[in-house]
């Protein structure tokens, strides 16, 4: 179902923010760290009605044979529907439609309620040369659901009708779901039943089952639970030439793999409807816990200990030095790393060599399970940890984690009226290889905030996704805006940036995907040929060039 | 490198056999099984010299063209080089070579050192329209690797001299090996360093790396270590239209997975030249016992506690009473499984409610690791089993059953000799629909035997892949050959039995893959509009269409 009362011009609903009371270090260290002037400005967004919206360029034909598709309730033409379905909520969405700059609306936003109706609204575009966007959550932080520019008129299609769960096979542990299901509604139904998903990306709340199939999605459980394409076993999806149906299978030898050709399609081949997810009973207890290490080096070869000799965990997020220091700053007054942060606790941290804002690194490491099975897997991973230098400090810290995961993209929509602008990268590559990414991607973002009039800047990385062979790096960083020229600045540090990741060996993208702001880098990521062959099943599945245009493909065919 | 004395007519070399000696059972068993006649005739293949082989369909300057690219001493057009590249090793094959009858064998053998002469030997290929099959380890049992009927020439492309190790991360655990190296050579230049890949398919010793990935392959203990495509990386194929080489990391969201269109691509879109495997240290210990079950259910529902509950073995094979009965047939006289059927064991046994032929159900079970590792898993795994209701049977069935895995290919040349047909099919589902199908399919097979002339016939079958969502099947048949029809006869068999599989919701193949065999029922497997998505991208990476016709796509394009 939709979710009301949205904010178009940020994160989440419009009755929720993110705190700021007992957050007494947070403007200060800003202040300080960014080089901010004394006196900081808070400038609202623009209001919904002052802002210049294009007319939707379609006919009262048009509207008519979409009301006769979805039926009548189930086509918006207003002003918020369209300025609600014109972005995602990458940074550069948030600043141009703060500002009121609303280039790329769709014409329309439509509802189907199956996939008949999709199937229709294909055929009726296809015709008619009108784009379509498909539309999950609108969480994308790479422009994968915008419009494309030009005179072409464009059509968002929502998949908030299509939110069911359709079939739980306790006996198989799989779940056939309805692509449009956000997170809570995949858990809720699959909770009234015993079992979960285990896919909790920073976006759970507003991104749905179709999103993260489409983009190859990760949740911050991935350590343990996988990501989206691990935990997908089918997919059907209606594309302008018919539907594509996977096999339901646990493992197959059938040639390539559809499945894998239309995880990841992000839009361009067809909708995605339905997808058959592979669940777990729900875990009994979730035992989160923190340590401090003394370098970065010590956490990652506790992770590599932990993920090549067990137990697994189900979280692992290693903060480095500048993010550790970061969640101090953060700390609510009675969080637990707040009581870490306090006097006497210091001196304690300061004997056993370790400063929450001098150089350690906090690592967040959870256990899921039964009563037994995550006591057994501490016992374990405790010493794993003692072993590398790592100071235990508390399950408080884990859980003050736990509590505030999905709550950070609030504080973005507070500081970018501040003018600061905050936006995150996302890489990954083997442990032979990661700190020297990880060295190459922080001074790069370092020299490139700066070259790009950002002042001093701060970045700050965490690696959250962690596999026997390597490890996600996701980085923040945040600096002054540049009055006027928030979006060349923004370009400059994202251009300088993803050259020095692919230049040293990162993918394009661990989670994110490619959508609109990547597709410049798609063919350094897959090759010239690796982008040919992915044309040429655009160029079957959608002949007309109507779905998503500009995504994955610069020229959008 | 290439394996000398190769037996062109069966499987493995020619010095080896299956030793029958000590063996009592086996004949009259069969006998009475497949209601044989007393006096079995042994038919010895037809000789190498005796054959009716077609000349070389190339000129002197085309072969003078192919030593020019890959040297003299790699070009190869002599009758034995042409039979051994002439067929895969499928029952269908097999009769056909016995009989002397080899209709479609490649006009030479060439033998690339490096990509760039594969690259000119696809462009040479390319402009004279010649066909050019990837060649393995030519284990296919699907005709993979026969070269098309009719009357363009087909060169047969041998990767037997790229099998070198090129990398090796200790830390990342992965390597970088050259498609050429068969199971041996990987495991041997992995061992020597202190890992193995874990992939161990019966074809081990006579399949190569990138026939594996090249056909979603899966070892023996894919249960633990995962199939082929969970242990590949990353790949690097040489195309017509030049060469593809996906991101080597450990996860990435970069739209539709590249590295999952060559993965399963059967020589159709290039020739694999390398692949980065995932790799494990050798375990120190692999304790593998057996098990046996009063029925296939009980068995079942054990493997899927283990799977779904812990601890995940490396090895698991279940096989149903009527292979039950066949390993007891088979049991040398100094097994353990023949142990078990002396008459004081069998009267113990049958105290315990199980007989070794009236309808027992025998579980090899296997975890590998470090000494306390294994004994730790199998204090949890062993309260499993007799949960219900499996007697332990020790580990001598588990030896023996790991002294015999690659075997048994040698028993089915005897056998083949003496007027018995005996093939295998393959497939998975989800546990909910297991039992269905298996059904299904055994009672489809049995039928099919009969309607076919084969007689009462032998139906047998094991679960060896398992995951959480569901398993494998693999059936064995063997029956009497019809003689004079023993190819209809086969084709017969399999069409009905693949039409019950998918009717009973079975993939077409869980890990043999499509070939030429599958290829009108690929179609139905995913879709004519994944059909039409292959062929785009086929079409993109091949567009003379010389690379493997008949393969994948009926009509080869």
């Amino acid at each position: 179902m939709d979710i009301p009362n949205l904010r178009w011009w940020g994160w989440g609903t419009l009755d929720q923010t993110y705190s700021l009371d007992h957050r007494p270090r947070l403007w200060p260290t800003l202040r300080q760290w960014l080089a901010l002037p004394d006196d900081i400005t808070h400038t609202p967004p623009v209001l919904l009605d002052d802002m210049d919206l294009r007319p939707p360029r379609l006919s009262d034909a048009d509207i008519g044979a979409l009301r006769g598709i979805v039926g009548d309730e189930a086509v918006l033409v207003d002003r918020r529907a369209r300025v609600e379905h014109a972005f995602g909520k990458s940074y550069r969405d948030l600043i141009r439609v703060r500002a009121g700059i609303v280039p790329n609306p769709p014409d329309a936003v439509v509802y189907p309620a199956n996939e008949d109706q999709i199937a229709a609204l294909l055929a009726w575009a296809a015709d008619r040369d009108i784009a379509i966007v498909p539309f999950g959550g609108g969480s994308s932080v790479l422009g994968g659901v915008e419009p494309e520019p030009g005179p072409r008129p464009a059509i968002s299609l929502d998949m908030a009708r299509m939110d069911r769960l359709l079939a739980l096979d306790r006996v198989s542990r799989t779940a056939r779901i309805q692509a449009g299901a956000t997170g809570p509604e995949v858990e809720a139904q699959l909770n009234a039943q015993g079992f979960t998903l285990g896919h909790f990306p920073q976006s759970f709340e507003f991104s749905t089952l179709g999103g993260w199939v489409a983009t190859r999605a990760a949740g911050q459980a991935s350590t343990g639970y996988g990501k989206i394409e691990d935990m997908t076993q089918a997919v059907r999806m209606v594309s302008p030439a018919g539907v594509l149906d996977t096999r339901d299978a646990p493992a197959t030898a059938t040639g390539p793999s559809l499945l894998h050709l239309l995880i990841g399609s992000e839009g361009v081949f067809g909708v995605i409807t339905e997808a058959t997810v592979r669940i777990h009973p729900r875990p009994q207890v979730q035992d989160y816990r923190g340590f401090l290490f003394r370098s970065l080096e010590d956490g990652l070869a506790t992770l590599r200990d932990l993920l090549q000799g067990g137990p697994k965990p189900a979280v692992a997020r290693l903060s480095d030095a500048s993010e550790t220091a970061g969640f101090a700053m953060l700390a609510h007054a009675h969080s637990g790393l707040k009581a870490l942060g306090d006097a006497a606790a210091e001196a304690y941290l300061r004997m056993k060599g370790h400063s929450l804002t001098g150089g350690s690194c906090v690592l967040i490491l959870g256990y899921d399970g039964d009563v037994k099975a995550t006591q057994q897997a501490w016992k374990r991973a405790a010493p794993v940890c003692k072993a590398h230098g790592g100071l235990a400090v508390g399950r408080s810290v884990g859980e003050s984690w736990k509590r505030e995961r999905f709550a950070q993209p609030y504080l973005r929509d507070i500081l970018l009226g501040a003018g600061i602008f905050v936006d995150t990268l996302e890489t990954a590559t083997s442990w032979a290889n990661l700190l020297r990414l990880y060295e190459a991607m922080t001074q790069a973002l370092r020299a490139a905030i700066r070259n790009a009039d950002g002042g001093p800047g701060y970045v700050m990385t965490h690696v959250s996704h962690v596999y026997e062979w390597g490890a996600s790096l996701y980085t923040t960083f945040l600096g002054r805006q540049s009055p006027g020229q928030e979006e060349q600045q923004w370009w400059a540090i994202k251009r300088a940036t993803t050259e020095a990741i692919l230049g040293a060996g990162g993918t394009l993208s661990h989670h994110h995907g490619i959508g609109r702001d990547h597709a410049s880098w798609f063919q350094r990521e897959v090759g010239p040929l690796g982008v040919e062959a992915f044309r040429a099943v655009k160029r079957t599945l959608d002949p007309a060039g109507i779905l998503n245009p500009g995504i994955l493909f610069v020229d959008g065919r």
